[in-house]
């Protein structure tokens, strides 16, 4: 789906953004830059701050109206910093982001970003049914675009792909025994040790429970902890 | 709550990229920098990235360490863009946020990015029990410092005004200063009992601060877990 969905930059002044909206894209699986009447051509300056992204920028199709770049898509959504008069009211971006992932199921969609100065006229918003808003500091919502068209990609990635659980070491939890014969092994330490009064336990044992229980222990950890246990324990005792 | 969360960024090569998180942190209502040994000084370039966020730019705090800079924290997080050997598993931006936002309710917090380049070294991660992740294409996941940052602060402004943030927690989490002293201790502890062996240390001091990164220590369960090391350590070896 994010193959689908078109970045459309309207009017750029700065060739340096251009490179880095490529960049941006790149990282969460776009790839479909137009650019309407870029004020500059991506130049040195863009090319080095789309840094590998250089695919996207060269792929970009250039055209002369914002007509254009939204010829044959299903849906046009459009960034702005303020509710327009007579446009619908804007959607916050975690919200829109969801609908147009959807929409691209149907057809291509266009997400329109104006220029950095002035943002979108009224006439290119009237194109756009759908307003997104970026949620900001109301005392300074001045975004740069590439980190708005960053921002509008991320949440376009986790609309679209789920992310799943993040990558974590195979590790192995360990058991209900040997976790039991852990604590059993902690509570003769430090009864041994004097820190646990069998008189007086005062929940010692259920607070480390606590902390121990909540961290998930793995096998190879509570071979660890069982190993300096052993050494903190005067000879003689032995503990299974 | 976003006024005390700390943006630190470690040996960062470019003052481009310091000017633009600066207005990144802006415009989502943050304002706290920390610079660990920056490379080069934010220069012109670094302030007009910055824009209008003139003042976070030069409000920020230059550091010798990472140390220095996590000083008076109760939670540092980091942004790696990988599983690291015994590091935690890294949580997803959008699950680290609430958890970082409350955290901050009980003191500063500490959100880290390396070098543009390398990212965090292992050594530097180790301080910071929380690695977390943006969600990137796996094809080509180098995201731009200044977009990375305004994706969490992105993140971080959501979580916050979230209305149906969970509470906080009623437990206070140990600070950074109280927990790097528990990993003291324990090691003292070890060292003594013969279980670590200084001229062959086995890595048993990454596993042990791998176990107790992942539980989030509170302040109290610090204290339990140094009275008991107190307990079984000989007497006359004081550690502070």
């Amino acid at each position: 789906m994010l193959e689908r969905i078109r970045i459309v930059l309207s009017h750029t002044s700065h060739p340096g953004n251009i490179g880095a909206v490529a960049r941006a894209m790149k990282t969460m699986g776009l790839s479909q830059l137009y650019l309407v009447n870029p004020v500059a051509d991506p130049d040195g300056v863009g090319r080095a701050r789309s840094s590998n992204a250089r695919d996207v920028l060269e792929g970009a199709v250039v055209c002369q109206s914002l007509e254009q770049a939204l010829a044959g898509t299903v849906l046009a959504a459009a960034m702005t910093a303020r509710q327009r008069e007579m446009a619908p009211p804007p959607k916050w971006a975690r919200e829109a982001a969801p609908e147009i992932v959807s929409a691209a199921a149907h057809g291509p969609v266009a997400l329109v970003f104006g220029n950095e100065t002035a943002g979108l006229s009224n006439e290119e918003l009237a194109l756009c049914p759908m307003p997104v808003m970026i949620p900001t500091n109301p005392d300074y919502s001045s975004l740069n675009l590439g980190s708005a068209v960053q921002v509008m990609c991320y949440e376009l990635r986790l609309a679209a792909i789920a992310p799943g659980a993040p990558p974590a070491p195979e590790m192995e939890p360990a058991g209900f025994e040997e976790i039991r014969r852990f604590y059993e092994h902690l509570e003769a330490a430090i009864t041994q040790s004097g820190f646990l009064d069998p008189a007086h336990p005062k929940r010692l044992m259920p607070r480390l429970r606590r902390l121990f229980d909540r961290v998930g222990l793995e096998k190879d950890e509570v071979s660890l902890l069982r190993g300096m246990l052993k050494t903190f324990m005067k000879p003689g005792n032995k503990v299974d």
